[in-house]
């Protein structure tokens, strides 16, 4: 297909597409002409993960080039492609793992469940914080009390692997892993403040207050 | 207690609760000398849910001031209480229900799952605007794929909600919805992170790449 079919089909503006070939993001079509390329469904599916890295990871433009590298590097190897595409592993993997204060409560709490992770996951570092800011603020929350959503965090991650069953291709599952991880994020959060309100209105009824009208309150 | 003890005991400084006090956001203490007043535990307990509302909820020291009017007013009704401090309910209840593009949606996922829900709940209009953009991004994830979240959600604010069982004292367990709620969102996505690269390791295995050593990614 030629660039403006391309454009069409991925959504990418022509110029963009023209940008990301001079970044080396998208490798060159097949030369037919002097001023004219072909691309085909690879670099469609290439540019779809480019744009889902960029526009929904938030990845900078260099940073999407590696990512895209060690995809192609690992390609046939779908848990490092989904590793990837997902941030769960760094594309370069030197150094030491974190060893920021909370991170043996961390080690704990992943130890009970027994799942198999990177040392590098920068989720470890977001839950060690949130344990560390919930302590501080005098609360007697601990990693044990983790385990339970934890599980259903994995119950949770059951059905996002089950999205992308569908597909063989490893550019195309690292597209959607993106979309559905990154995009559902919010709405996961939506869904329990509004599971809270409902189990609330369970457990303390909902009285209909003067100032609080409406079919849905009540 | 004095002021100092206020202090000491809420985390709060000083100045701040001074300008609290200023702000009519906390009560006057009992007048002890000219410049000398005394507080009790219900000053502690209401500056802890400022703390909360302002640095975690992350609202502005005027919003902050109407949703504690209109705690004190629903004091008796937890449920109303827990709405106003997670921002389920709007303070001021006027205006139409929303209907932004995708909210029928949202209707008819609240509906397959008979929750009891405002409808000014804001978390209404994020699950709407996720639903589009994954339209808009050409998947084919419609609301009915979310009825299974849903369902996890739900099980996590029964999770949520039992944390809060152990007190009767309404700003308390106001304090504390809004500390477990808002601030386990970034650790509950660092689970669900954690828990996508666990099952993916399951269902696709682990090969140790050359550039991709340690235990844990084996």
């Amino acid at each position: 297909m030629r660039i403006s079919e391309l454009s069409r089909r991925s959504g990418v503006p022509n110029a963009t597409i023209k940008f990301y070939l001079r970044k080396g993001l998208l490798p060159p079509g097949r030369a037919t002409a002097a001023t004219q390329a072909e691309y085909d469904e690879t670099h469609l599916r290439r540019l779809r993960l480019i744009r889902a890295l960029i526009s929904v990871r938030g990845l900078t433009v260099n940073a999407t080039r590696e990512v895209l590298s060690a995809v192609s590097e690992h390609e046939a190897d779908v848990h490092q492609v989904l590793g990837l595409a997902l941030g769960a592993k760094r594309v370069d993997q030197d150094g030491e793992p974190d060893t920021q204060p909370g991170m043996s409560d961390v080690d704990a709490l992943v130890a009970r469940l027994g799942w198999q992770l990177s040392e590098h996951t920068p989720a470890r570092g977001v839950i060690a914080e949130t344990l560390e800011t919930l302590r501080s603020l005098g609360t007697d929350f601990s990693w044990r009390a983790l385990v339970p959503y934890a599980e259903l965090a994995q119950r949770t991650a059951v059905l996002d692997l089950d999205q992308l069953k569908d597909t063989d291709d490893a550019l195309e599952r690292a597209e959607r892993a993106v979309l559905l991880t990154v995009l559902l994020e919010p709405a996961l959060l939506a869904l329990r403040r509004m599971a809270q309100e409902h189990e609330s209105a369970v457990r303390h009824g909902a009285i209909p207050g003067p100032s609080v009208p409406g079919p849905g309150g009540g």
